[in-house]
């Protein structure tokens, strides 16, 4: 079978609380970043975070990081656009993806582009109830139309996330459109525990996600479970030809009441890979796989 | 198997370019209400329309309209809060129906909760692009909880419509926390042709809404395809013992290359549903199935 890529998330805007080794400054980011390659992660995605974790959209934060994971492995980098942290417009959103592209030891390889708008307010297992009650995470057409000239333009992979089957059948019809080329790099989010705005993380969940892929275009794909344990699916995800998206921004991944680090977190999905046949991707098989186009800087 | 809830989807914001059968003003909307209560509809659903078909959001509309419906016959009303054609705060958009609770002649039986948010552009199928690039159908977790509140003081039954699977999720948030109560009657939205926001109306996009039912609750579920032909999916519907939700707002339903009027729409799925041995709700029937509560009208 395919060899698998493995990407490793490593902080999205989850907190210490949960597991105390989440990278939050670009020099710990950078450390995951690199240890998890040497594990076999081909990809690494990371958010801007302060010192205390709230969210960090300065571009500064995004140069000096990429430019520290590039400077100690090839893996692949796919920054974030802000989430529902960065209520900007749609260029405004993209703007630290420009400043990236100004030179080739801070360019990404991909940019995401969550194909949907979502209701994805948090949900407090203690109290039963909403802890947000306002939070739309919204991606217009128009919005996702942009993203993809400018990630064309610039010679990035889009990195399509799709939380339901709205999503999925919107790529489609980017797709049609050409607004998207083939191969669809799609990562069909789920969700658990304190958000239901994805699937949830079952083998029902999975199964509708992947029910609608296009089928007139070819499309890989992989998965993630935001806030809930992904390893409920991995084996399911790597038999089914799938790719593994995973991370300690997802989840507090623990092992015999230990906490893991994210590179623990991925030698275990490149472990249970190499038990049924499926070898992690390097970097340069990920850039063939997903068929990567070439990076052109900024002028 | 239980009797079958039929509703007539009479108009939404169809033209009368497929099907000029589709009424826009009062005297047409009761016309139709009353012909497809007499074949076996349970619920009327429609849209304000001016004459030339634009959306019309007068309260003076649902006034008209609902006491010339109940001047005829006891079918059940739900009237609309507007779509994306109606884009104000969530109490602008419930202000038509605290108007109509004014009088026992023009209060309606339901209004609509569409449990989340989703983008719902429009596609040119001719040009292979969309019309429009930023309508999200935003339906914020606060407003809806605001809906859910004045639904309950006024008497009223939730009609909870789900575009996907993330929509069905809040809505078995709300049942936990009794924003809702038992049974939740939720409709599984399909989209097809011209609009991809919900699932695809095939057997895999119906099974996709239904595996989600939430397991700890109990539900009644029906099924819409708008701007697809749901009959491609009615026996399979009403083998399930799900209900039906169909009319010429969704689809412009010929019948050797006739164009079908809503109260022959309505007649072919009685038609179905007897065959396979489930006879069309009645109303007191249909309220009883809902356990609908008991209607209190403005102070």
């Amino acid at each position: 079978m395919d060899k698998i890529i493995i990407e490793a998330r490593v902080n999205e805007l989850a907190t210490r609380r949960g597991n105390p080794h989440v990278p939050f400054l670009p020099r710990e980011i950078i450390a995951d970043a690199t240890a998890c390659h040497d594990e076999g992660a081909a990809i690494v995605h990371f958010h801007g975070r302060t010192a205390d974790g709230a969210p960090d959209h300065d571009p500064a934060f995004y140069l000096e990081t990429n430019a520290g994971i590039r400077a100690r492995s090839d893996i692949l980098i796919h920054p974030t656009l802000g989430y529902v942290a960065n209520d900007a417009d749609a260029k405004g959103r993209f703007a630290a993806v420009e400043e990236m592209m100004k030179s080739a030891d801070t360019a990404p390889d991909f940019a995401p582009m969550d194909c949907g708008s979502v209701n994805v307010d948090w949900w407090n297992t203690q109290e039963g109830r909403y802890d947000t009650t306002e939070l739309i995470y919204k991606n217009s057409t128009g919005t996702l139309m942009y993203f993809a000239e400018r990630i064309r333009h610039y010679g990035l992979a889009p990195y399509l996330v799709s939380w339901n089957v709205s999503f999925t059948r919107q790529i489609e019809q980017f797709l049609k459109m050409g607004v998207l080329a083939e191969p669809a790099y799609v990562c069909f989010c789920m969700t658990d525990e304190i958000i239901f705005a994805g699937h949830p993380g079952s083998e029902a969940g999975l199964d509708a996600h992947t029910a609608f892929l296009p089928k007139e275009f070819r499309t890989v794909w992989t998965a993630v479970n935001y806030k809930g344990d992904l390893f409920q699916l991995t084996e399911k995800i790597i038999r089914q030809g799938g790719h593994v998206s995973i991370g300690l921004g997802d989840y507090a991944y623990t092992a015999d009441g230990r906490n893991l680090r994210n590179a623990e977190v991925i030698a275990k999905v490149v472990a249970q890979a190499r038990a049924s046949g499926r070898e992690p991707a390097t970097v340069a098989e990920t850039r063939q796989i997903l068929n990567m186009p070439k990076i052109r800087l900024a002028a």
